[in-house]
């Protein structure tokens, strides 16, 4: 298997309610973004992510779309959907071509445009991620779906709504550091408990928005990285994984533990050769604030049930043994949801670049980033390191 | 780049209108069918391919509800999309995976449940594989943008009725001798020619069917393939290619031309080292019977418009020399569209063993598949070997 190598990266300028782009645009302009930063003259191949093209803008065969309006036709161009973790198995997809030899310089991105729907065709759309016959049908919706999370979580644990709130106010103190994030205002505990409840015990700050944008990267074999890369440091995959869970959240054996997401770790650390306390940043999915505490459970960042004291002592704030998020997570910078993987990969490798600014983690040369699919079905593990 | 082979195949008893079954139902049946015939304990990552299951059925994340649903979790399963090609892109991302190096044992598969949607709920999805902005909005439709392919190549070669009649039937007399077919009953010239207009020049029985269906295939090192094969010989995969066109019919050069597919098996031939006259028999996409006399003339198998006489004069009948479509083909055997790439591998695959009962081509050795989605901005192009 041929080493990796990311050597740009690109996204929109501003993500939220792009009214004035279509879906098309939105990609465009990220992937220019990052055919330029990367320098390469073209492309072999390209992999989108997107999770719900149909259901959101009425256009599937979105690769087709976007190789044309990118003007590369005639590579191949691919969707890859895994819901709300599209993005990061579109960059899993492209890591394997190149691997494999078939191709040199493949673009990997994500792109959701999930405004041109009203409220209720997005709740729709966004349950077509959880079991259709089982839970959707049904009537659940994500929100509902995460709060149950939140309170097994709370009974099992004491979790509470305070070590909650905790997560939205760092992601949002992250976010407001962004200049491409939505919601790049700074929030306190006091604003999120009294937000509007959404699903009990979940308020709306605990919750992710509603966003279109885009993100994407330039992969190429690690052996012409450093000759090919022209506007900032090569940064070597050293690993990708990805697993799956039951698609019911009742199914699970364990209702606060995202099992995918341990075995993706776990399989990611032993290629990368990596230990938790080795890697310097971290992007993961909190597309709920439960999310990004269960996460850090599973990534082993913290003892199962000691997430919320430890996100409250600063553990995960920038400047802290493990930060979280630095790019302001789902909950401040959006969450287009095929895009949102191939983000994560964005902000990590501006951060192992030191081009973060503000908000740059000192000395960042290794970082892992986690997304995930409905209640966790899915998730898809990526560690990087600066070349 | 390792080499790939496929070492089992299965797909649903019959395809059809499957009311008694769900998307999940129809999926299970064919990898089980697939994993029996392989012979094998375990698989390591899967691939769905799916044009809309949030259009056609409400569930998208299809990855992870055929990897619940099949008892495979928690290995990674992702779904993959590239419209009516989105068979052939799942194949094609299982063989670089296994290629690469990152699995050994890889389920690729396809699966689409179209008949729970009314006709015109089927019509709109389906045309969201077209460029929505551009001709799905403005209210055209897949007949008739196949239709308007039919009168360029009419009108550029004198390409007549009766020869697009010609391909629906041998189609339907191939279908005839396939039990897996959704309509295998034998027509004539007359009876396509007397069937109801559904877009002038295409009848009816110029049209593929809506269809409830799924296939697989069972992937693993070509050099494991003999030792783990149970149940038939090991096939090669001598090529996996894939190219993309302008996402509308309106923007292309050569409106007579399936470019996609001219580019895929140009790149196909060379990375097979195999010439059009030294493959013994092809499955292609006849989503209309136009579709089938433009990717004769794409593959290199006529001259170009001279694809109808062909057909015609019997060069691609089983007993002729290039059959095409043994199985019945996506006219007869049906198209379950997320399906169809993967089937035309399942069918070249019992070619090659030997196994095709009374539609056997004598002494099949090496095989094409080719399968494209929209009006062609997606062409994907495998060849096969027997090992």
């Amino acid at each position: 298997m041929r080493d990796v190598a990311i050597i740009g990266v690109g996204m929109n300028k501003k993500w939220g309610e792009l009214w004035e782009m279509s879906m098309r645009d939105i990609f465009v302009e990220a992937a220019l973004n990052a055919i330029d930063n990367a320098g390469v003259d073209h492309i072999d191949s390209m992999y989108v992510g997107c999770m719900s093209g149909g259901l959101f803008t009425g256009q599937e065969h979105v690769g087709a779309v976007m190789a044309d309006y990118l003007g590369q036709c005639p590579v191949p161009a691919t969707r890859v959907e895994s819901a709300c973790a599209s993005g990061g198995a579109a960059v899993r997809a492209g890591f394997m071509e190149v691997a494999s030899g078939m191709s040199d310089i493949v673009l990997v991105s994500g792109v959701e445009k999930m405004n041109d729907v009203s409220g209720d065709e997005a709740t729709y759309a966004l349950a077509t991620a959880s079991d259709q016959e089982w839970e959707a049908f049904s009537g659940v919706t994500f929100p509902g779906l995460y709060a149950m999370m939140a309170v097994a979580h709370m009974h099992k644990y004491g979790t509470t709504i305070e070590q909650l709130a905790a997560v939205a106010v760092k992601n949002h103190a992250n976010g407001a550091m962004n200049p491409r994030a939505q919601y790049p205002m700074k929030i306190t505990v006091d604003t999120v408990l009294n937000s509007v409840l959404v699903a009990d015990p979940l308020h709306i700050l605990d919750c992710s928005p509603i966003t279109d944008g885009a993100a994407a990267a330039i992969l190429c074999p690690a052996g012409r990285a450093k000759q090919l890369a022209k506007n900032g440091a090569p940064v070597k995959i050293l690993a990708s994984t990805q697993a799956s869970d039951t698609i019911a959240y009742h199914s699970r054996s364990d209702l606060t533990s995202i099992e995918s997401t341990v075995r993706a770790a776990a399989a990611a650390y032993k290629m990368a050769n990596k230990k938790p306390d080795q890697i310097d940043t971290f992007e993961v999915h909190d597309c709920f604030t439960i999310a990004e505490l269960m996460v850090m459970e599973a990534l082993g960042l913290s003892e199962k049930g000691k997430s919320g004291p430890a996100v409250q002592a600063g553990q995960t704030a920038i400047g802290g043994r493990t930060p979280i998020n630095t790019s302001g997570g789902l909950k401040s910078k959006g969450h287009p949801v095929g895009a949102t993987g191939v983000a994560q990969i964005v902000e990590v490798v501006e951060q192992l670049r030191g081009d973060s600014g503000p908000r740059q983690v000192k000395n960042a040369k290794v970082g892992l980033t986690q997304n995930m699919g409905g209640t966790g079905a899915s998730s898809v593990v990526h560690i990087l390191e600066v070349m």
